[in-house]
Order: C-alpha cells, then structure tokens, then sequence
C-alpha cells in the first residue's frame, strides 16, 4: 500500500514546532505554571466592553464569520486613516506572516531576518522554500546597518524587523527605519513587525504611508488589547501588497466572535491606556526586582523585560529552568548574544510577587547547578 | 519605487473569493436577512453546557491557545478510539483543506475534483499550483466511477470527495468509498470531506480505520455542533500523513475559547443528537413546502435540502434570487447539472415559516421575470 508523496519541499521539512507552548510545559512538569510570564501576553485581559460585546455575540457562534471582516477592516482603516483595501484582517500575525511569505517568496528566494527573531517567521520561509539569512543583533538591537547590507549581497526578496523588538524589548527609531527603506535593494520588501507598537515612544512609530511599496506592517490584538486568545491581526500597506493577500488567504478563517471582540476593542482606548500605565508599572517593578539580585534590565519599549542575567547562555537557561520549575513561566532569547537574558513579560502584582520570591532561589540554584 | 514581486504562481492567481458571504450580500441589499438558510450552518446553536464553557473561558481570552490543542486533539482520538497522532485540530476544514494541498500538492500536479464541488477547496488547490480536473456529477451524487477514471488518466495526487456530499445532499455507501479507495491509482490521496458525517445514515459511514494511508478524513465543529463561527475543524487519518500537517500549519492559529468550545462539544452528545432531530423535522418540512408548489425535492444525508426547480440554472438563479430579494437567504450548486436546484438549509420553524411564504412569490417573480 503505497503513501502518498509528500511534495518535495515539505518532504524536506521537519516536523518542528517554532517554539513549545507554556502547556506542554505544564503537562511535563505536571503542574500548572503560578505565573504565566513567558509569552508576552497581557495579564491585563481584554477590555470590560470586549468581554460583555463577546457574551452578546455568543448568539452568533453559528454563523460562520465575514469572509471580508468588513467592519472590522473599516474600523482599521478609520482608525489608521487608510482606505479599507490597505488592510487585511488575519488570524493573527502568525498567520499573516505565512500568507506575506507565501506571496512573496518562492523556492530559493532569500529572506533576512535577525539571528533570535520571531521564530514563527523563520519557521514560515522555511515552509516554503526560503532561504534565511540571519544577522546577529548588536548592541540589543537588530542591527539595521546589517540587514540592509545582507539583503543586498544576497539580493532578498524580503526582509523581517520588528520594532519595538521581540526579545530583546529595544527599539529604533521611526527615521531611522524610513532610511533602512530607502537603503534596501530594489524590490526588497520589508515587513515590519509592529505587535508591540501600542508601548513605543512616539519616535519609534513610522507614519502611516500606505503610498510605498516596500513596507508591508502587522498589528495584532494579542498584545495591549489583551486577545492573544482569540488570534485577530491585520497587515496594512500599499493597496497592491494588500490585495495579493486575498488570492490565498483562508477567507473563512475569521473566527466571528473575534471579529466583534477586536471591533469592540478598537472603540477601547482608554483600556490600551489603562494597560499601558499597568505595564510600565511592572516594567519598573521587574527592573527593581532584577537591579535588587545584581542582574541588569535592558530598557524596553514593549510590555516585556529582558533581564541581562550577567552570564552566558547556559546560565541563563539554567535560571530560567530553576524559575519554570518554581512556577514561573518565563522565555529566552535563542541566540546569542540575546541568549544570556531571560525575558519576563508584565505582570499583575501578584505575579510579581512570585516573580520577587523565585528569583533569589532560581539565581541560587543556577549558581550551584 | 519598484514593487516587490510576488511569486509567479502568486502573480498568475486571480484575487478571487471562493463565494461571497452573506455579509457581503445584505450590505448589497441594504437590508438583513430574516431567515439565513444559505450557508448549512447550524440555527439550533451550540449546546447550552458549551455556551456556558465559553463564558467560564472568556477568563483566558487573554492567553495563546495551547499550540498543541493537546486536550481536545486526545479526547477527539478517544472519540473516534484512535491514537492523539493520528488527528490534528485546525481552523475549521477550509483550513485544513490549505494545509493538505500543499502538503502533497507541487505546481503543476493533477487533482481530481466533481464540477461543482466544494470551490473552497478548488481554491487552495489552485493557490498552490495544482491542475484541477473536474468530473460532472451523475445523478446528483459525485461519480465515483468517474472520478477514479481520472484520476487514473491524470495520475493525479489528490482526489477531493465530500460524503454526505455538498451542495446536492447525497451520499454513498461506505463499500462504495472503500473499493474507491482501492480503485485510485498508486500514490493518489483520497481527501474524504465528512462535514456533514453527524446527519449521514450508518451505511454511509467508513469504519475508522487509520492504517490506511491512502485516505485523510476531515470533520467539523460547524454543522452539527453548531459551531461554525469558531472556527474548530480536524483531520485523521495515517500517523504519517498527519504529521505532515506538523510541518506547515499554523501553531497558533486555534482559538483559545474555541478551542474549550470544541471539547465541552464532545462531551454533549444529547445535543447533537436533539440538532439531528429538528434538522430530520427541518428537512421533511422543506420538502413538504417544495412539493406543495411543484418542485421536487432531493433525498439528503445532511442539514440541508437541495431542491430540483424543475428547470435550468438560469430559472432556479432567478428563483433564488427572488428569495434572497425577499430575506431568504438560500444558496444553489455552481454547476450543471446540479444547477437547476436551490439549497436550502434546515431552519428553525420561524425560519422555514418565512421560506413558506417567500417561495410561491419567488416562483411566480421567476416565471415572470
């Protein structure tokens, strides 16, 4: 009985996840995580009035969504100041992040990132055929001057930055982003990763020009809004990137309920403000807590701290372990030199409180692992 | 300023929607529908004891759902008493039917399909590339003899059958379909769509069996479950060909809340079971209310009637047409010879009331326009 063949390019894939979910580390250490600060979520949760307009929309489960997310992509478009067709609407950025790599990169086409970036990205440009160049952050940050420079000696179709960064909480500058546009080779798009762009400064932020051509950027609602649950994020740009978005995306896969939750969000700014203050007060509370064990904080513009655990990798994961196995779920840069931090997103107090309580002994037990 | 390029296949794709949502229609119309009769969803909801598991799980909206939908994933394989890595939760069967054709579909690859078929999955297979071959129906089911001729004359990779099927409501045995599968030629997948599985008489359904590698199946949350806003659908099948889905899917693509919705699903059978009854009732009273204006209603296996206008496509379009002008949304096969019909979904009694009195003014409007 013979199989069925895989087509070559996923034959040659493995069958890898990006990165391991909290909940497979709770089912390996059969108990549940006290403290859930490892994947940039926001323990603030969505707003009140996204809560009530989701029970109400509860009585629609049974329709399948918009297949356009009209409103949804018209409140967007309203609220970036765009037309309705220079966003699209997907489940989530990951999900849109494979679409953009779809249309853009075929087989052997090279694409660069930073070497420690979004690993889902990565996993995308491998699942369809790309080739990835990485570049090591300097000083913290990507390192623009080094990306620019690869994706032209290696001609790339396209090129990954998020700013404010994820993992390493940094940011550049809006001007200086507009310069690395201009600076990348001809027909190079950037796609610009703005999950983290409700807790930039204000420098940080481009303006919105759907005008250009080169620049595609993703939003999310998974992280200020509080709806990583849910998957809602939209892509915006030059009506021409965006349209190609609708020659392969999954036009049902719109969860409906979501659909109303992040339209009930967007009329909820003054819940991304209220989050906002929440989150530099964690911010601050995590930096107190790492300066008070010798540790250092790098300065972050996203609702995340990346803490320089003064060490190398392995000691980093080695107080990481100790915190997970304590209940703290917190993550890692993966390369180096990221990799001797541990990251720890903003928390309630009480996380805090656990976070206060196991690190002097996660510390303890790195040291004499 | 040079536009980045899309790839050649992405370039040659037509910035097509599989159809047009209903959304899309009572925006043209300017008006909602009264009763919403096109789409096969399930008026009758979700079960009660699921509505309530949402609510309870609207607390972890803020929360990535588990990338493993590891709870759900092992109580589906103990539904169906096969092994956790012999199915694999995805973002309803539209994405599942993605996943699966570029998994085993490379540019240029025969698929075989039934002319007038689910187009959602004549999407995917062109947005990667496949030749999609397409076989009329014969007597309103799907041809299986001439579906295997060619796929045997195309030697193609892939062969798509949906049993109960869509959109004409037929079925056919499951020896039928098991002497299918051994009649496909060597290395050819039968994709076996059992959307509508929950409504199909016993003879209708395959035994489980997931040593067979030549077949995937794929079941959803949406119809019987009533679930088709969020999102939930599966495939099982060989352990080898699920785990490919590994390679390329969407890790954290599933809802968190609609993830705890499918699961409280499983465990409500009663309710399943009452939505089988209101649909059987549902079905007898549209056929009842076809017959008593001359139109001939189709046996069905599903939560819908497909009913013969008696004439050709272009009289049962004008038909539907006057029911969707009246707020009665009905849908109709996009091929002959199924096109002579309209679809009409079961509704609740309200809903069918309105498709009562809407059908003898949309016929006599179609016999007059």
């Amino acid at each position: 009985m013979k199989h069925p063949k895989q087509t070559p390019l996923v034959e040659s894939l493995p069958a890898s996840v990006p990165f391991v979910g909290p909940e497979a580390l709770e089912r390996t250490r059969n108990a549940t995580f006290t403290a859930r600060l490892g994947a940039n979520e926001s323990v603030f949760g969505p707003a009140p009035s996204v809560l009530e307009v989701i029970k109400a929309a509860l009585s629609e489960a049974w329709m399948y969504g918009d297949p356009e997310s009209f409103e949804l992509r018209h409140a967007l478009a309203a609220h970036l100041s765009i037309a309705p067709d220079e966003v699209v609407v997907g489940e989530g950025i990951d999900g849109l992040l494979g679409y953009v790599v779809r249309i853009f990169v075929a087989e052997g086409d090279a694409v660069v990132t930073s070497e420690g970036a979004y690993p889902t990205f990565n996993y995308h440009v491998a699942g369809f055929g790309g080739n990835l160049v990485s570049i090591p952050y300097r000083d913290d940050k990507e390192d623009i001057d080094g990306l620019v420079a690869a994706a032209t000696a290696a001609n790339a179709k396209m090129v990954y930055l998020s700013n404010p960064d994820n993992p390493m909480g940094s940011w550049h500058s809006a001007d200086a982003i507009a310069a690395m546009i201009e600076a990348l080779p001809e027909g190079c798009l950037l796609l610009l990763d703005e999950a983290y762009v409700e807790f930039a400064p204000d420098e940080a932020v481009m303006p919105v020009d759907t005008c250009d051509p080169r620049v595609i950027r993703m939003r999310t609602f998974s992280k200020a809004h509080g709806m990583a649950g849910m998957r809602v994020g939209y892509a915006f740009g030059h009506k021409d990137n965006v349209r190609a978005f609708e020659k392969i995306r999954n036009h049902f896969g719109m969860n409906r309920i979501s659909q109303a939750a992040a339209l009930a969000a967007l009329k909820a700014p003054d819940w991304v403000a209220h989050v906002k203050t929440e989150v530099e007060a964690a911010r601050a509370r995590i930096g107190d807590v790492a300066r008070a064990h010798g540790l250092e904080p790098l300065p972050s513009a996203t609702n995340f701290v990346t803490i320089d655990c003064g060490a190398d990798g392995d000691y980093a994961r080695a107080v990481l372990n100790a915190l997970v196995e304590r209940g703290v779920f917190v993550r890692m840069p993966f390369a180096a030199p990221g990799n001797r931090c541990i990251r720890v997103s903003a928390g309630k107090p009480a996380d805090l409180d656990l976070l206060e309580a196991a690190l002097p002994k996660a510390l303890a037990a790195a040291k004499n692992g």
